[in-house]
């Protein structure tokens, strides 16, 4: 199991994207709406790959090339994500841990536990 | 400026998002095309605050509540989308370095400099 | 059952969507990025409907008052549709049409007959 | 100008993708989810071609072949919803009417005249 040492933090990601968009000029095209309908674009490669599975419990049934795929677009969702994230001046680990406080206030164990009446969980 | 001591890296939301859901009985609600719809549905409330602002470089204009706004629903996203990455068995880290060393083949700085002719950037 | 008589023509609801915005004056914020995040946010709160509920085969199982959200959400995306299209002086109907037609030649009947490989169908 | 002559109405599409599924054997492919998914994707295309461009007030400045793809990205979305709309057993066009009805009400003109107050205008 992956003890947190090789996975990525998120200012990582975020120093990485700046680099890139940087070295190729690329600041110009970032703009708010233009990366967030870049995101809708790889929401929309995402579901792609489930479309026509009909449910799935899990990926055990994908094939190498499928797993690769679906690495591949939940990596681009995850990466305009972040870049929007960043060009909007958002502290997203500041967020993330604000929205995960204010899940659990909202959700408390004892109330939540095992029920489906969960149409807006986030 | 934030140095990364303080940022979350990707195994850490995670693990929290593990405990969260097990904590409240949840796995059985979190298919992956039950959390990929649930993903869909926050893209939308992110695409809300955009809707008719037209173009924006920045978010200078934004009211202090459109910003904390904007960070939880981009909180809500992403943790969606790691919690998607965790039920389909993958290493969200090492798909984006992956992903990322495929962008920089893709897109060589000298070639990519300044050119708008990039409609599937990544 | 509907023999079309009842049923709206896609120019009847493009004229009744620019009366309605021409009587507000609402033309200056129906600019086509605008109306395409609107429409994204639709899909979001379409997705929100079944997000939970796991696979279905049909909607027997929803309550009258889910049909009825059901019912609003698929307008409201069928009326951003027709408005982006409208100020992108598209003609629907031609390109409807259209797609049919190379729908129906690049999946002859006899070759597509029950097969699940369609992962682009439209 | 199109005098709706040649327009197409609701039910006509609907019929018009109930035989392209029947001869092919596609309605057991033609499940909600499966469909929404799709619908999704589709989105995600429609967006690729907004995704670099900046604001746009209208398409004046896009070439032919722009104009082909945007018509395409539109028909797709709209036969996906259709279709989904005919599977989920909603009369899409009793649904349109009773919304359209419902938004007049929720902007009366003297009110709604010119305000950007609408975050939520369907």
């Amino acid at each position: 199991m992956n003890n947190g040492n090789n996975s990525l933090n998120l200012i990582e990601i975020r120093d990485k994207l700046r680099k890139f968009a940087a070295e190729r000029d690329w600041d110009q095209f970032h703009t708010p709406r233009n990366l967030l309908l870049a995101l809708v674009g790889e929401v929309g490669e995402l579901s792609e790959i489930f479309q026509w599975k009909g449910e799935v419990k899990d990926t055990s049934s994908f094939s190498e090339q499928e797993k690769v795929n679906l690495g591949e677009e939940l990596s681009d969702v995850m990466l305009y994500l972040i870049r929007l994230s960043d060009k909007c001046d958002i502290d997203l680990s500041r967020a993330i841990l604000d929205k995960l406080k204010k899940n659990a206030e909202k959700y408390p164990i004892d109330l939540a536990k095992s029920t489906s009446k969960k149409y807006n969980e986030f």
